[in-house]
């Protein structure tokens, strides 16, 4: 799975287009050695230099970034560009090639204009979840952000790389809408409506004429993207969230084909979370796993069953939320608890808020599908109680059917239990209306160099044998890229090599995050494609 | 405006091609002279050969579509591909390019599958809306259908061109889901979760690993779609059309700006309709102006509140549905009623159904809005009494604001009426939660060439001055491709350039739809770029 770097990328080369980029955006926007650390993937063992950059610029402007766009040109530097650099648990801000100069957009943080007519905002890349909330609130402006869990986020960043959300806008591409693009070539582009002079239509319409561009931007290696627009929703009359706890771990058969029902006919909207009793309870619950379990291996069921009950939870939890009218949320709380509760103990929260409430809710997740980011989700490194935890990720999609995920999850705990002697944390796994996302994470101590392998080794696993099953990932760790995209092999690996077609006529040097997705550009392919 | 035909493009040529055609997919399915004329656009000038196809292959398989793409590589003929040939008023079947063969796939016209349990079905491009709707009834699925006025469409054909549906999916970009895609080399692709061997999430989930396509094959030229997932929505309880009439012109801009808070607040789904009197009285009332005005020029002010008196209806009327729970719809009737009747004079009637009843609704609007196709719109093209009545439109984005919408307004009333004497028909403006689509036709008897000419010129200076305005066009005719392209012109046309580039990539011999809403292969370009 190894690449060869492009022709003559060495040492020297480096170091001198890191001296023309200080020329252009200033020594002091230019990282190298323990400075560009906090850049590196945190969650990566400090022995292995797999994902290493060799600096990391800070550029602040359009123009400053076209300035080392062509820098890079000139010299044949890959350049591997973060907003604000925070995916942890699938690379942090490492380059999937070693060597890399990072560009983190951190500094270009100015929120362009909130519209509360219209419901949208026109943010930059290193503008946060926290930040535009806040600026939402500090405005007045009775709008809410379908945000991600961690607020440190960056909206674009995270909307780029298909990172989950919740409220109605959370669903698949709803809350994006034009981008503004600096092309490896240095040249600005703007989708949709954006390219007609004098229109105001870039943030409200998601076409223009002729293909639609904003996905193509997405999860790929085309382009900077330096400005979008993000749609944001009317405060509704009433927040109503939902926690539905089911008993019994097979109850999650059940479980699924009413979240179906409930969701394809529209009472439920927005994304609602699945956790599992483990990941509940490091998480909201903030526990450690050795008030129940100290043995190695595994939690054994027993336990499992014993920390639920005391917690008051299932061994599953849906958190959904409803946003409405006061007279609709009673008409569906009703329906929806007719519903799960013919699943035999199955029971159903419901509490209605007003939005100004919401700041307030002790639950974190009940600030987070109210539209208020937090930082409480890390609570979850801490689980097995070690003082360096982290976490890996994979982010499987199944067909939102019972059976279908029955075998998704058993096949995950027989490779992370029975393989790993791991505890099987489902993140919440993302409810769509026909699929969900079943985000699957190992935690561990990244001091230690044996658990954090077995960590990545067990993900990998997780891959194989999800792939085997037709069970893809939507979102891979920067370990895991080509090996996940190789899984997508239809007709000789056919969406790939278009990808990669596109890719050497866009960015023909082959600067722009080498190795994105799995997606290469011609220089680095050759003999050292992966199979 | 002109371009030059590929160097060599001689009638021989074609001859060739036709011929090497027929022995691959059989005689009867290349179609010539007299034969060929069902897919010339009937509301083009007969005299007028601009667009005038050498033949019209129909291949019956993704194999024969194959053998067609390699024989067009082979010997640089241009293949204009079209799914049911009914885009009638954009340019009907009829090839940008003269001379190009059409490649017609009315015969590949399977729905594969058609999933109730996950509300989705499977298409090929001959497939119509009609044909759907039928076959959804016919298996007795509990299943709607977002479709479009004429039932004679394609659903893959109307959905790539952007062609706008009323139900809930019939926001941006909604229904679709995964696309097998013939490229212009003949090799297949399948985008998002198709890509991975033994994946059933294909037309489940919108994404897969990497930058999604679905959105770059629609209204481009980069690949022919064979297959496609279509979502479905599970049948309501209740089917509540609604029809509300304003009673002034200048209404619109009240109107405007309470449909925005409706459909922001999630109040109003689906896509709303909003008819001026002309175009209700054309369509759903199938009436002809000369009941109300027999002279030259547009219809004056009087006559126009004369017809809305005698119809019952309003200068403006909106038509909207709720498709919901019979509890949720009362309480949205309500709700919608006292925001729009605060418009002095507006009226709101609603009517609830069961799904059942919606095929026998004499309105054909409210058959159409519960999903169930058919042909009646067509009336509106013998609005001015010709036999020969036929209709050429322009698509125009604006943002759902009473002030800009009454800008838009009155930019072509002054254009239609002013400088060229004829009615200003609002075909239904489709209105989304944050713009709105403007349809709007020009009605002219195409047996009368000075008469077609007229409209011809009414709707590129209707172009002209929306564009100068900042309201650009999401979908053009044949006829106004390059000129509608060229004012999507930021930073020296870069969206088109970009176009343009991955057009050359994906398909170096230009052989796909050249020209299509103005993105031409390199070997057309050169001098001959529209300015």
């Amino acid at each position: 799975m190894s690449v060869t770097l492009p022709t003559g990328l060495s040492s020297a080369r480096i170091a001198g287009a890191l001296d023309a980029i200080r020329a252009e955006i200033g020594a002091e926007h230019v990282l190298t050695g323990e400075a560009a650390l906090e850049f590196r993937d945190p969650f990566w063992h400090k022995n292995w230099d797999d994902y290493d950059a060799s600096g990391v610029v800070q550029p602040g402007s359009v123009e400053e970034i076209q300035a080392v766009l062509r820098i890079a040109n000139e010299r044949g530097v890959p350049i591997w560009t973060t907003s604000t650099g925070r995916n942890n648990g699938l690379g942090g801000a490492s380059p999937r090639v070693k060597g890399s100069i990072g560009m983190n957009l951190r500094r270009m943080n100015r929120i362009l204009e909130i519209n509360e007519e219209l419901g949208y905002a026109e943010v930059e890349p290193g503008v946060t979840w926290s930040q535009l909330y806040e600026a939402i609130e500090a405005g007045g402006h009775r709008l809410m952000v379908s945000t991600t869990d961690l607020g440190w986020g960056s909206v674009i960043g995270n909307s780029l790389e298909h990172g989950g959300t919740y409220l109605p806008y959370g669903a698949d591409f709803m809350a994006p809408c034009g981008m503004e693009i600096v092309l490896a070539n240095g040249e600005i582009l703007r989708t949709g409506m954006g390219a007609l002079p004098g229109s105001k239509a870039w943030h409200l319409f998601r076409r223009g004429l002729g293909p639609t561009l904003d996905q193509l931007f997405m999860q790929s290696n085309y382009g900077v993207v330096v400005k979008m627009g993000v749609w944001l929703m009317p405060k509704p009359e009433v927040y109503a969230p939902l926690w539905m706890d089911i008993p019994r771990e097979a109850d999650l058969i059940p479980l699924i084909d009413t979240l179906r029902r409930l969701r394809l006919d529209r009472t439920l909207e927005g994304v609602p979370c699945l956790y599992n009793a483990v990941t509940l309870a490091s998480t909201a619950f903030a526990q450690q796993r050795s008030r129940w379990h100290n043995g190695e291996g595994a939690m054994p069921e027993h336990a499992i069953d014993q920390m639920a009950r005391d917690l008051g939870i299932g061994r599953w939890t849906v958190h959904a939320a409803l946003w409405e009218d006061d007279a609709v949320a009673d008409h569906k709380i009703v329906k929806i608890r007719k519903a799960i509760e013919q699943i035999p103990g199955a029971t159903v929260r419901a509490n209605k808020h007003a939005p100004e409430e919401i700041p307030n809710l002790p639950a974190p997740p009940d600030r987070v599908l109210g539209g208020v980011p937090n930082l409480e989700f890390m609570h979850m490194v801490s689980w097995y109680g070690t003082s360096a935890g982290a976490h890996a990720g994979t982010g499987l999609v199944a067909p939102l059917q019972g059976q279908e995920a029955w075998r998704l999850h058993t096949l995950l705990r027989n490779v992370i239990e029975q393989e790993f002697g791991l505890d099987y944390i489902a993140y919440p796994a993302l409810i769509n209306a026909r699929s969900y996302l079943h985000v699957f994470g190992v935690i561990y101590d990244v001091e230690d160099e044996a658990d954090t392998r077995r960590a990545y080794d067990a993900c990998r696993r997780i891959l194989e044998e999800s792939a085997k099953a037709g069970f893809g990932e939507y979102r891979a760790h920067l370990d895991n890229m080509d090996f996940a995209q190789a899984q997508y092999s239809f007709n000789n690996h056919a969406y790939r090599r278009f990808c990669e077609t596109i890719k050497d006529a866009v960015d023909p040097n082959g600067i722009l995050s080498p190795g994105k997705q799995g997606i290469w550009p011609q220089s680095y392919r050759g003999g050292n494609r992966p199979a």
